[in-house]
Order: structure tokens, then C-alpha cells, then sequence
């Protein structure tokens, strides 16, 4: 994954990013965290390197400390050039040499002898874990969507304005593809059609450009094949990436020439039970409230054995995180937190339909970053 | 990162990998192997998912049993296309269930009470690896680096052929990037042309373009920048990607008009560096042997505080892999082991050199999959 780095932020916001997550670790009770390169990183120091390879690069947040960030040697110049670099400490290490007994040093501390805890990413690769472990038995490690889901999750006023613009460039997408034509053409020419749209609209990354048509909508993970769309299909559009490194995801489905009652019928339904997902959202109320919201709408019509993920995910400077919109996560709704919200309806063999808009919590309800009509598009 | 799925094997292909590894697990005293995306897993069953998410998806290899991708429900339909499915067992899993439980069934068996090991992709996710520690206590892990670091490093004939190809086309991106100019322009404007002549002469996926003029290139990882190169710079040029699944990597210095005679003498001796890395390899020489002959040429003239990085890496489905050669890898070369061998000399604030070949071992030596010439190259 290739994450940019966002526009508007200075070393001052990482370095506040930074105080925030290590005081947010203390007071989960952790010693600290361990991000490895990937969007944590990104999101506090501004910093991604261009390749990650097993070459150990990891940032050692410690509450009480000044932020460490253990980088190869090869890399430091880079890493160096990252708008968050003065908010923080290199410490780089030469081909030959563990990384590993260094970054060991820097866990040991305050915490003495009794077992310490970090956090650490996701994506941290499972080679530098072990080799964590191995270096400083007495510690645990959690990953950080288990110990600090919501780290990331809360978009402060810049944030939300990137995912806006990176919302509407999604829609502006929208806007033109519904243009073209489908009848006759291959799902991958379509497929081109919007990442070029994405690129046109300001996108620096097209993460994903589902075209799902006819039978292929059934597979809510299809992503493109050479299938030519023809006249009477239902068409699953979901795209998304980054733009000034904040995310877009929307979908929408669309149909070639004139529907059958039936299709009309499960678009109306999952319009409504989007619907439904988004007037669930407000501060206070549990994630899982908005699935249930959207899945009751789909089960009470007896599709719901045809409604087969969850209703939505988190967005940030990734177009896929925490929180999830899933039922167990009671997690509350927080002000400024940025999501999808996007049942369907699967019928294998036949077709599918999804529509997502990605929302935000406001003070009292939510916000759609996403704004195209949710009404079916009839196309050519 | 992406990986292609490589054109001319098949399921049987892909069984007898996956036989032989799981074979190897066993000799070496492993109760199996975990594969997640990424190389490990396009390698051992062609499947390579469209992104990597939070959601679990992992290969379980045990020794005597029929292998197992774990799953998630929604990418099932597009696993079983892949071109090793017939060789396995899908095993799906729906969000809002535990994947881990699932997979840890798997790893129970004939290891019975004592402690299993099992090896574990280098890149899996951490937070996969923590909560199967977590199911399953009494398991302990290993990288697949660390445990069975030589598992993709034998390229068999088709293989070869196709690194091979991809060097050619590297080659051949080079004869036409001599013919550029230089002197001028942006290092940004070359590396757009490396790319995209990397693409006409048939790679999927370009993993760097590296072009360092002047001083930047006395930085090894410097990437690109937006500087313009001048008359007299020296410009490092190290480029690759993946073609039809296999990577090239190829390095060549060239001279913007004419060089000085310290520039010369630089440039001469990483030439005859490499080409006493390159005369050091053949079966049964410890990796670090081919360090140790490239470091001398270079140590022995006075520079070898300017040699700043190992000597090279492995290449496969990956431009960056074991075997390392750098000094304390005793591993023997194997015939078919592929590699770089690429010292350098750094001078700050001044210039760089890179020579760089893939190198494969044969029953006798060592062959290059790079040949154009070594002798440094003066452009416009």
C-alpha cells in the first residue's frame, strides 16, 4: 500500500498526533507503541517510505519520551525529509547490524521489571514481532486495532475537510461515468474509465474500481474481469482511493436500459436500508446500531440471508479501518468520525446492488460526504 | 505491494510447491507453515488478493494434510479462481466470526500436547500473528527468514527463464535510457522515462526508478527528487520491477559529459567490485564469500568506509528477497539461486556509483541476467 502524504499538516500536528497517542496508550495502560510503516505511520510523522521491505523501520512512541523513530541507515536521508521529522529522534541502523537489541534499549525503562505492554501496528510485519519477542521476553504486545481501535478514528476539522474533497472528487467521478457507455463494453474497460475519472478529479491512488455487472454484482468483492456489461444488467460500481492522502469510497448501482420490477425492488430496498443506516447515526449511539439499522430494513423484506458483510468501515488516510459498522462493536459513535455506510443485496447467480456514501458523525446526527443520487441510474 | 500472478505454471505446478514446502517445513523440525499475501503466497498458489486488509486470509500447510486457505467469505469466489486453487482447500469465513478459531482447528493434530512450531510469512500482519498466539498458546512461530530462509530461493528452469526475460527487458530499458537526455532535465523526467520504457518492454509493475544525479547520488536509497541534472553530474540509474510475476533489478552509472579523472577511477573500481562479486559466485560459496570479494576491491583502494550496504539480494516473485549477500550469511549458493550483486561507493555531498547484475548460480559459476556494459556510460 502507498500512502501520500497529506497536504496541510505541519511538524507541529505530528508532533501533537504523536503526545496524543503516546498519553492515549498510557492511559489504556500500555507503555507504549510500536508503529511500523504503513498509514499509523503516515498519520503521525508524515513519513512512507517508498518500499517496506524487511528492513526494520519502526517508531517507538514512550509516554514521557521524546518519540524515536528506528530506521535503516539507507533510509534515513528520506526518512529525514519527512514533515514530521522535527518532532522526532532518527535512530538508524547499518546493514549487519539488529535492530532489534536497539529498539530492545528503547522499551526497556520506567516500566522496570514487571511485563510491559505495547501496542503496535496492525501491519507491522510478523518477522519484527517475533524478533521483538524474542529480544525482550517480558513484554506483550497488542495490535493497536485490538488495544486502541479508535486511535485514528476521530478526524479533527483538516482531516474531515480532505475527506470531503476527496468525497466529492469520488462524485464527480460518479457524475461522469454514469455518461458513458456500458451496454457492450468489458467491465475492465469500464474499470479504466473511472481510475482515469479518479486521477482527472484529483486522486493521487485508485485503490479499488469495481465493475460488477449481471451475475458478477452477486460477488460483492468482484472487482473487474473482461465480462462484456450487456443491455438489462445491473451494474455494482465501487470505487475509491486517495487524494492529498485522505480517502474516498463510494458505490453506486446502476442498470443498463430498463429494469424488471424485481430490480427496481432490491434497489429501492437497499436505498432504504442505507437510508436507515444513515439516520441511526449519531454521537453516543453504538456502531453495531447503524448495521442493525440497515440490515433490519433488509431482513424484515426476507432478504436478509442475501446481505452477507457488514455495513460499513472506517476511512481516514486508508480507505479501510476502524470503526466497523458491524454487529458486537459497541463502540459509540464519536463527533468527527468518518465511515461507510453500505448495505446490498447478493443473489448468486442473478445480480447484486450496494450503495454507499461515506458519512460523519456531527454533533447531533450525521453528514454525508457522499452526495450522488441514490435512485437508480438508468444508463446506456 | 502487488504481485502478478505468473503465466506459465499450473495447479500441478503450484501443488508440487506447496508439497515441497510443506515437506521442508517438516525436515526442519516445523509442525507447518503459515502463508499469508504477499510473495510467499502468489509463489505457492498463484493467488495474490487485490489488497490486503484486516481481514484474515492465510495458506496452512501441514505435512501430511491437504492445504487450506483460509478465507474471507467475500474474496472466496475470486481465491477459487486463482491458478493453484485445484490444489487446495478453501476454507471461508464471514465477517462478524472468528477466523482464528477457525485456523487454529488447523493447527491442532499430531503435534498433539507438546509445543508446536510452525513457520509464518515474514509480512504477515502482527495482529494476525497475536491473536493466533493468543488462541493457541502452547504454538510458538518463526519467519519463514529465519526458518526456512532458502524456501523460494532455487529457481527451477521456467523460473529462471522468466527472470531471465525480465533482465533482457531491463537491459533493454537501459540501451534506450542512454539515448536520453540528461543534462537539463529533472531527475523526476528521467525516472517518468525509465518507467514507462519498463512497461513497453513488458512489466506489469515497476518497483523503482531510482535516478540520483550529483550529490544525491551518494545517497543509496534516493529515489528521485526534482532536481536537474547538470553537466558533469554523475547519475545513478537503478531500476526494476515485476514482468510476467518476476523481478528485475539492474543498476548502471552514467556520466553527464565527460568525468574527471577521480570520477573515473570511482567508477572503475565498483566495475571491477562487482566483477570480483560476480567471479566469487558458484555452488557451495557462502553467501557472505560474495560480499567479501566485492567489499576487498573497494576496501583495498582506500573506499571501503564509502561501501555502505550489503552486496546483494535475492530476486524471484519479489525484487527483494533472501538470500542476502552480506557478511555473517554462511548459506551456501545453491544452483539456481538468483541474486544481485551490487557495490557501491558513496562519496557525501558529492557522487555516487552502483553497478548492479542479477546474477544466477549454475552447476559450475555464477550467470549474469544483466549484461549491458559495465564500462560507465557518458550521455547528453
Amino acid at each position: 500500500m502507498t500512502v501520500s502524504t497529506p497536504v496541510p499538516f505541519t511538524a507541529d500536528d505530528y508532533r501533537a498526533r504523536m503526545e496524543r497517542a503516546a498519553r492515549t496508550a498510557a492511559e489504556a495502560g500500555l507503555a507504549g507503541l510500536l508503529v511500523a510503516p504503513g498509514p499509523d505511520l503516515v498519520w503521525l510523522t508524515g513519513y512512507a517510505p517508498t518500499a517496506t521491505t524487511e528492513r526494520l523501520t519502526l517508531l517507538v512512541l514512550v509516554p514521557g519520551r521524546d518519540p524515536v523513530l528506528v530506521v535503516p541507515a539507507l533510509e534515513a536521508p528520506d526518512a529525514a525529509k519527512a514533515t514530521g521529522a522535527p518532532a522526532l529522534t532518527l535512530r538508524d541502523w547499518t546493514d549487519g547490524k539488529d535492530p532489534y537489541a536497539a529498539t530492545a534499549d528503547l522499551l526497556r525503562g520506567p516500566a522496570g521489571g514487571r511485563e510491559a505492554s505495547f501496542g503496535i501496528s496492525d501491519n507491522a510485519w510478523a518477522m519484527h514481532l517475533l524478533a521483538l519477542q524474542k529480544a525482550l521476553p517480558t513484554t506483550s504486545y497488542a495490535s493497536l486495532t485490538e488495544a486502541l481501535p479508535m486511535l485514528r478514528a476521530v478526524k479533527n476539522p483538516a482531516e474531515l475537510d480532505l475527506l470531503a474533497a476527496a468525497g466529492a472528487a469520488a462524485d464527480a467521478t460518479f457524475e461522469e461515468i454514469r455518461g458513458v457507455a456500458f451496454g457492450g463494453r468489458r467491465e475492465s474497460d469500464v474499470a479504466a474509465d473511472l481510475a482515469g475519472l479518479l486521477r482527472r478529479f484529483g486522486h493521487s491512488q485508485v485503490d479499488f474500481t469495481i465493475v460488477a455487472s449481471g451475475p458478477n454484482g452477486a460477488n460483492p468483492h468482484h472487482e473487474v474481469g473482461d465480462r462484456r456489461i450487456e443491455r438489462g444488467d445491473m451494474v455494482v460500481l465501487d470505487f475509491g482511493g486517495l487524494k492529498d492522502g485522505y480517502g474516498s469510497d463510494t458505490s453506486r448501482t446502476v442498470h443498463v436500459g430498463e429494469p424488471t420490477d424485481e430490480e427496481r425492488r432490491v434497489h429501492n430496498l437497499v436505498r432504504e436500508a442505507q437510508e436507515a443506516g444513515f439516520a441511526a447515526v449519531r454521537p453516543g449511539v453504538a456502531c453495531q446500531e447503524v448495521d442493525r439499522a440497515a440490515r433490519a430494513v433488509i431482513a424484515d423484506a426476507g432478504y436478509g440471508e442475501y446481505f452477507i458483510h457488514r455495513t460499513g468501515h472506517g476511512i481516514g488516510v486508508t480507505t479501510h479501518e476502524p470503526p466497523y459498522m458491524i454487529e458486537g462493536e459497541e463502540q459509540p459513535l464519536v463527533p468527527g468520525m468518518c465511515f461507510s455506510v453500505e448495505p446490498g443485496v447478493y443473489l448468486p447467480g442473478r445480480f447484486g446492488v450496494r450503495i454507499e456514501d461515506i458519512v460523519t458523525v456531527t454533533a447531533t446526527g450525521g453528514r454525508r460526504l457522499n452526495d450522488t443520487t441514490r435512485e437508480m441510474v438508468i444508463v446506456d
